[in-house]
């Protein structure tokens, strides 16, 4: 598909969430039967989606989840536990509903779609895949660019059209990823961006030995030596030593941001995502929640440099957009607090009277 | 009501959960379509409930947060800044549906049962209410015993009952509270079994001023030199400087337990009486997950007491049973993960390679 989109111009649509509402939901929160402020978490979540959505009692009807694959040219050197084809593969499991991410979404009452930004295997069109393929995976990162510069804008674009075209379906986004191997250019993104130490922001991915861990940290200073990414352009990062899914992630979330749609976001590869859309449009950080921290070694690295306040801790290291599917329902929580509880007046409760 | 139920008898009957399945559920989440324990805390949560039901593949549908709702004599001492009266307005607003724990009890899919267990107001019966008085409120613990010590018996002895009634309406428990100062017996009882100055595990409940605050560590302080609960009488504890409603928590622990029903603990007030209940009955630790981390300040003393670990950290301190609605949601997805996921088999997709 030709696309029109010109990357550039859509960036320059992202404006700051609009703060001057602030203390009239403020006060709508604190008029509801509690002590003001005592569901601490919940009420952020509520005031956030209630600024970056404009409403004054939003409802969270439709959520859907983006799993976005991919395939990375740089598994050829052993730094992932699972065999490359298990990224298509895993895409079959999504789409029969057999994978974390569809019990989680399912759970929490929202869709599931797989997206295929770039795995090494055809698919056959169905119900619940969007095909948005940049190739058959990343070159190897290793030996040069792990995609040429257009292929990142495309993919990053792609990301942006996937919004537009569900946005009327859709309240809240959550983000995901498939993609064997996909931790190492995550750790390769944040460690560019951040100018960490490879070692300092990389961590075991699916689980794998000391001596591949070894391994994946020597191929990530290897890749950034070869490639030299400029930290101050981010599609430059992105296109040597990042991912299709990757790009496509941080395309919903300037998508997001873009059509003022609140976004959650999943762990360490959404994150990275996230991270490239906040170099290429820093107000987009307005319109992200990130569901939790991982177990993944960089993860504290890339929410504090996002200045993100991950809203659970469970230890999770899974991807595929479970974590996002656990946000969107505290998110939602939140909501419904703001949207359903009653104030002290209607509800005949007398206000508090130690001021 | 006469209850022929007798306390003593009723502990005996509750036994450690049998450990011996750990391993056919741990092979069960490892042969899933994710890393092993890549979901982290789920499954942990999974494998708990898994161990406290017998069941290898359950499934949470029916849902029942107990809102145990009680006065308390000690509001004289101005340790609230909300009036007293405000328990019985809010048991309205549970019953009508408005509050917190109502809000999220329905996003999390459960029944909210409200429960007098010592409201100083006579409630009409009607759908959603259990009338389970012990008194119109306790006494003023400055003054001598919150209740006698065989109103405590017959507060636990109600929690208990209603987990017997209900015991086929629910698979799985939340407890929550209601009841105006309640903050005030909870920190006295946390302060007399780990042996802690009030000072230290005492705080703001609803939101107390710097002077209500100052006086309600020292209103704790008079009611143990007047009463000299015994530590090690858990009975002693509860009845000179507890409540009603922390009592049919209580009770309803020790009913879980009793009934092999996993359970989930709210906050400060609930986490008090989880504390009578595990000094009553040791083993009933095995039968609890803490939702949460309260802000209240001796919530943490009470956690580490218990050996519990808090799912969630979401600065909430409104009680009601809301952490509770939340804890539930996340035992439900871990629940779900065991019972849902596709296998590697099921699915075609390959194992871990790195070993």
């Amino acid at each position: 598909m030709k696309t029109t989109y010109n990357l550039q111009n859509l960036i320059k649509k992202i404006e700051p969430v609009d703060m001057t509402r602030i203390d009239e939901i403020q006060s709508q929160l604190d008029n509801l039967t509690k002590p003001q402020g005592s569901l601490g978490r919940l009420e952020e979540l509520a005031m956030w989606f209630s600024l970056v959505t404009g409403k004054t009692k939003p409802v969270i009807k439709n959520k859907i989840i983006f799993a976005m694959a991919g395939d990375h040219g740089v598994t050829d050197e052993g730094v992932s536990a699972f065999p490359k084809e298990v990224t298509a593969q895993m895409v079959y499991n999504f789409l029969r509903g057999g994978a974390g991410v569809n019990v989680l979404a399912k759970h929490v009452g929202a869709r599931v779609i797989v997206v295929d930004m770039g795995v090494d295997h055809d698919f056959e069109p169905c119900s619940g895949l969007e095909i948005k393929k940049i190739g058959y995976g990343t070159n190897n990162m290793i030996q040069g660019a792990a995609m040429s510069r257009k292929e990142a804008e495309e993919a990053v674009i792609a990301g942006i059209e996937l919004v537009d075209k569900y946005r009327d379906e859709m309240d809240i986004i959550g983000t995901g990823d498939m993609g064997i191997g996909n931790t190492t250019p995550s750790a390769a993104i944040v460690s560019v961006i951040t100018e960490s130490d490879p070692a300092h922001v990389t961590g075991r991915g699916t689980g794998i030995s000391d001596d591949s861990f070894k391994k994946k940290i020597s191929v990530i200073r290897k890749a950034i030596a070869v490639n030299k990414p400029d930290k101050n352009d981010p599609l430059d990062v992105l296109s040597k030593v990042g991912g299709f899914e990757i790009a496509g992630i941080a395309g919903l979330i300037l998508g997001a941001a873009i059509n003022k749609i609140p976004v959650v976001i999943d762990g360490f590869i959404s994150t990275a995502g996230a991270m490239i859309a906040a170099e290429l449009a820093p107000s987009v950080r307005d319109y992200i929640i990130a569901a939790h921290q991982s177990v993944e070694a960089g993860h504290v690295k890339m929410l504090d440099h996002l200045e993100l306040d991950p809203i659970l801790n469970l230890n999770l290291r899974l991807g595929e957009g479970t974590g996002s599917a656990l946000g969107i329902s505290l998110v939602e929580a939140g909501v419904n607090i703001l949207s359903q509880m009653s104030t002290f007046t209607d509800a005949g409760v007398n206000e508090k009277s130690d001021k």
